[in-house]
């Protein structure tokens, strides 16, 4: 079926969403590479038409193929989906950036801010390869992995500043179940996408409380609210974060029992420790990391962020949720905005 | 307790919802009179200090008391309190005006369009009533009675255009569980109050046919938006539906098993016929008539709103939630927003 027009992609990281976006693209047409870390892992994928590790139950299309060496996926790759940690993206980035092509779209599927340089993953992509901000894209939205792979309709953000590869990247990604919208506002995208693993442990906490869902849209809403805060003192658009990759994203983050960082917080509301939170987790709960470069970003551009505070001071402090939900509801009484 | 400066406050209305900001004011220090149209249940309240049909297990404040005589309810209050149905408020204000003190605030819980008229509940009070805008207030947020009531963590908004009144309300609101905030957009907070009743019968419908969180979040994304439209075309400021009063207390209600509009339209996304449904709700689903007058508001302003529309093909001309959802999702891919 492959032909001049096909458009080729490759996927570096085999986790749930990067092989869920994979499946996707392949959905949609592309001819697929993914790329995982692990030869079994890669062995399993083309061998099983699966992966069982991330994505149990959920049949592979043919389209996509797997491979543990990072040049063969590269190579002829219109574009290049990076699907790794946040915490991780730059040294694999470096790894990788030789086999990089010359006109080649690389597109964000990280969520978070890097430690020690607070820089987003986009910033982190284009200090690395050198390329021009133009050439890098996002997508975020209410993109629960397991739910896009098992074919549930959801809509997502395509966003670059490049209008022709957000829309190259929109036709590349639309199926049937899952509708790519366009957005030129990359900062608001990415930072919806951050913050909302760090509001999503706080609800997590609340619930593993027994708080209900009153506390949750409360945390939801305050929670995006000091979001865009800091996206317009960083050069993003508001309206970005009462969107799809705003407010739709964190609302399905922070109501999902599918989201890692929500499960996270919610052994924490319980009562474990952050060891014994951890020992339950396969995958990383991006926004215990990230609560510390948003916090440190936010203090940078003079920036209150309460709630991402309050995590920080559960998750590296050691103080108990309890007293940190104590601690945001005993905040002196104030207009919901300033006129 | 009781000295020269406690609030005294009737509420009118002993559903879950009134008996609920009942038990918040008088928590708050003020004297709380309810009153309650059947005798028995306001001798309920006094004996019991329960309200065993709609907040059964909760202990009230001995600080609230009930009558059903709204003469003796009104008498001497500073703040008065309207917790009936919307498409009731007309007729029950027409026999209460005469007993409404002079400097009285006013303060709405109803949350709905009225029928016939298209009239928000501040419009109708003011209208019966004969008062100043600035004597009226509205509180709206995410404020599930049963959380409320069972004091768990949550926040809201007071809202008046007269600063100082929507301060004392603040005032006489405001305890360890409760977090009310100041706002001077009425119309906004109206407006996200009742429409979102009619968004959560879309969630519940989606719930009903077995979609998951992906799908909720975008219903809930595309329904604020539509809220920010209609509101805006009336007046409303767009940030107030990014607020407490918009956003959060769509998210609560669209994700919450306790919410009566959700839950109704659960049982029609499961294949319940209207009858059906209302054949198991105890209270009204005030999203089932509103949704009629807030697509005739819509209309008279050119305002589209589609997800309202399907809400009234379901329950008023008899489409099944399945071909309302596909309409839905086979829109024309656009950008998010217009540049």
């Amino acid at each position: 079926m492959s032909g001049a027009d096909t458009v080729r992609a490759a996927v570096l990281g085999a986790g749930s969403w990067g092989t869920a976006y994979g499946k996707v693209l392949a959905d949609a047409g592309c001819e697929v590479m993914i790329w995982a870390r692990r030869p079994e892992l890669a062995a399993a994928l083309n061998e099983q038409r699966e992966n069982s590790d991330y994505l149990p139950g959920v049949r592979l299309p043919d389209r996509l193929r797997a491979t543990a060496d990072h040049k063969e996926a590269l190579s002829g790759a219109d574009l290049v989906v990076l699907a790794v940690p946040s915490q991780t993206m730059r040294t694999n980035l470096e790894q990788w950036v030789d086999a990089l092509g010359d006109d080649t779209t690389l597109v964000s599927l990280a969520k978070g801010v890097e430690l020690g340089t607070h820089k987003r993953m986009t910033e982190v992509i284009v200090e690395v390869t050198g390329v021009p901000d133009s050439r890098v894209a996002v997508v975020s939205g209410p993109n629960l992995a397991k739910e896009i792979a098992s074919e549930q309709p959801a809509a997502t953000v395509v966003a670059s500043i490049d209008p022709a590869r957000a829309e190259l990247l929109q036709r590349a990604s639309t199926t049937w179940y899952l509708r790519p919208y366009t957005n030129h506002d990359v900062v608001g995208c990415e930072l919806g996408g951050a913050v909302k693993n760090v509001i999503a442990l706080a609800c997590g906490m609340a619930e593993g409380m027994g708080f209900g869902d009153n506390t949750k849209a409360s945390l939801i809403t305050r929670g995006l609210a000091e979001t865009a805060r800091l996206g317009v003192a960083l050069g993003a658009e508001p309206m970005t974060f009462a969107g799809l990759a705003g407010l739709g994203d964190l609302v399905a983050t922070c109501t999902s029992p599918l989201s890692r960082n929500r499960t996270f917080g919610e052994r924490l509301g319980r009562g474990e420790t952050m060891e014994q939170a951890y020992a339950h987790s396969r995958q990383t709960a991006e926004g215990v990391k990230s609560c510390l470069s948003i916090l440190e970003l936010a203090a940078g551009v003079g920036v209150e962020m309460p709630i991402t505070e309050q995590v920080v001071q559960v998750c590296h402090e050691g103080i108990a949720p309890s007293v940190a939900m104590k601690y945001l509801m005993r905040r002196e009484p104030k207009p919901e905005r300033r006129s």
